[in-house]
């Protein structure tokens, strides 16, 4: 068993090997990844079965059992998001400007790879692919740590990733797996000052205040969603209720899903009603202020300041009538967890108010929170969605995990 | 006395007003800041004198109370930053990109303020003001912890400006200083989650370390800069000696100073002789591999690992032959800590190369590594130089202070 010293030390002799690598190396490598995924989908199957069995046996629940399996066909959508990388076009070398000083110095900053990129990861064996494969094309080397119950799943598919490279010549220490996945050694990763360039949690909450609690290395915290609609005196209720219903149901697992209501006192009595009929066949449980409750009777349950924090995750939601934008933004600036909100409204003043004082990574005006993704935004990938406002904010691409340098070219400037 | 707790709320609520005002309001309390740092000068030097005294009785080093010292000079100096902050375009609300998506949707990605901004610094009564000026103007209220021997001074200093912005209608807890300069309160600073979005030490590597091992709140680690001149085979001479003293000795204090020289082994027996001798004035000590003693003779004192790794900040400098180009690169990716790096050469492959595989913020053919500054790199002014590579790198202006967000102009849209 490769131990994380051994690991960081190969990362990091790794990284400049990637870093120097073509745009045409990586994409044959990544092609060669995706082939070889297909090709060995036997023994990922197998790997996989002992995970699934371990897991049952320790009573894992049916939602984290399903997210451990891999199937023929999720293998074949792991494979084709790595050809889906290879299609995305390379930050690195990208010139971001290039002036000329008045003492002739031409100063230039320039996208670089960012080095050694740890992610660390719940039992989503998915993750390890999609994880490896953008930080191979972003130029940099990884170290994934991915959860124990999907140990196996993911030694397997990052040693047929490794096989993938070395046939092609290519730095087999550009992929590699924490072996150990003890608590002891992800605390030690995450002060792995010198080696990792960044770190980043990719998972639920507690994961994540985990990782940036105890981490000296950098930390790009990603994920907690607490997203709000808000209802605007001058929305199209109609409207309103499309989103309201596409965010909150779409899909209830998801960071970009709206978690809290908000509406304008003004259209409480029109709205709430129609809000409740459109969220009744999906059977979403409200949780109310005392204005809803009185509106939409005591089926409601009373809303706590708790609820009004709370990433539910479920077929639930906050409601809260309030007194104005102002109060909106307040609201959504206390609760939020600085994701993504969205304002419905036909006022003009109104949403350029909420685009500018809202204090968040997406802030929509009269569409779904949903959208906020790497592929929505056009991105073609992500690493995850940051919630912190350092280096990157909302759906991280390739670009997200690059850095920067300045390159100066003189011809003998002294100050 | 204000506890830490009273200023992390009342930055965070002042937060949300500094950002929503504008260019012209945002000058004007600068404007005033200067002004009143004029005018109330002998207020200030007052403070100065307290902190000098208690200085000198606690055994100060001449270097540390000419840092600590505040003059009519310094004074208006301070103010005169003030006024070129002012002068600066303002980063805020800059739109980098938008683009429509294939469904309709608007997105946006625009420059917003960072929100609550903390340094920490050492006993420099100037930073006070430089780093609550910067963070003004981009739009962020800030918390100041400054070293307890320059107390008296910064306090002084924070009162002027907030009676400034006071004066102005301007929100007053923009500006905060933390008057409990107790190590226990630092500590707590930096693990102030939920309400700083950054925190940038400044000073020495000792404290640099420290927030990066204790922080849990975002850190940009600044400062130490092992810089290294490397003097390729098709070198100009003439030209890498006078690179090489301005490196070294222009100013021996800063992190952008050379530590280091490297020179390949063709043009050693040219080269060392004429850098001895070019460094002989300023009284430069050497530290030297074998090489450069065989052919330097004994005075050179022999260069040990931990020569290699040091930031002397001193006449002193080490020095390696190396065997290849390959061997700068490698030497430098080892020892250095990502700062400024510089190789002097006429030979267009070997530029190309060190610039693509050296990995540091700022990369030099042929000019000084002295120009690492805010200044000299048209910024106008810097917080301090990033040696990490997440989210600023070099020099950090009024953009590094900020972050982004992105708006999405809707229609209804729902996925």
């Amino acid at each position: 068993m490769r131990t994380l010293a051994d690991i960081a030390q190969a990362a990091k002799a790794a990284k400049y090997e990637v870093a120097r690598l073509g745009t045409n190396d990586k994409n044959r490598g990544l092609m060669a990844i995706a082939h070889a995924l297909t090709n060995r989908s036997a023994e990922i199957l197998a790997a996989n079965a002992v995970d699934l069995q371990e897991g049952r046996k320790n009573g894992l629940g049916e939602g984290l059992l399903d997210r451990l399996l891999l199937t023929e066909a999720r293998i074949q959508g792991i494979a084709e998001g790595c050809r889906q990388v290879a299609a995305l076009s390379d930050p690195v070398g990208e010139v971001l400007w290039q002036r000329t000083r008045p003492n002739g110095l031409k100063i230039g900053l320039t996208r670089v790879p960012m080095g050694v990129i740890g992610i660390i990861y719940e039992a989503r064996p998915n993750v390890t692919v999609d994880a490896a494969a953008l930080c191979f094309k972003a130029g940099s080397a990884c170290i994934l740590r991915g959860g124990k119950e999907a140990f196996h799943s993911s030694l397997c598919l990052t040693n047929i990733m490794r096989d993938a490279l070395a046939a092609e010549g290519l730095p087999v220490n550009a992929i590699n797996l924490v072996e150990d996945t003890s608590r002891e050694t992800a605390n030690e990763m995450m002060r792995l000052n010198g080696y990792l360039d960044v770190l980043i949690p990719r998972g639920g909450a507690g994961l994540i205040q985990a990782v940036v609690r105890n981490a000296t290395v950098p930390v790009i915290e990603t994920g907690t969603g607490n997203c709000h609609v808000y209802v605007d005196a001058s929305a199209d209720l109609d409207m309103a209720a499309r989103i309201l219903v596409n965010a909150k149901c779409q899909r209830i697992s998801v960071c970009n899903a709206a978690e809290s209501l908000l509406v304008h006192q003004d259209v409480a009595e029109a709205f709430l009603p129609l809000a409740a009929q459109a969220l009744a066949p999906d059977g979403v449980k409200l949780h109310g202020c005392p204005r809803t409750r009185a509106i939409l009777g005591d089926a409601v349950l009373p809303a706590t300041e708790e609820d009004y924090g709370k990433e539910y995750l479920a077929y639930e939601i906050s409601v809260k009538v309030v007194d104005s934008l102002e109060q909106a933004i307040a609201h959504i600036n206390t609760f939020g967890t600085g994701h993504s909100e969205c304002i419905v409204t036909r006022d003009y003043t109104a949403s350029q108010q909420f685009l500018d004082q809202v204090d968040a990574a997406a802030v929509y005006v009269n569409a779904s929170t949903r959208f906020t993704d790497g592929f929505e935004f056009g991105f073609g990938a992500e690493i995850g969605i940051s919630t912190q406002k350092l280096h990157a904010r909302g759906p991280m691409g390739l670009e997200a995990l690059t850095s920067q340098k300045y390159i100066i070219y003189g011809n003998g400037q002294v100050r």
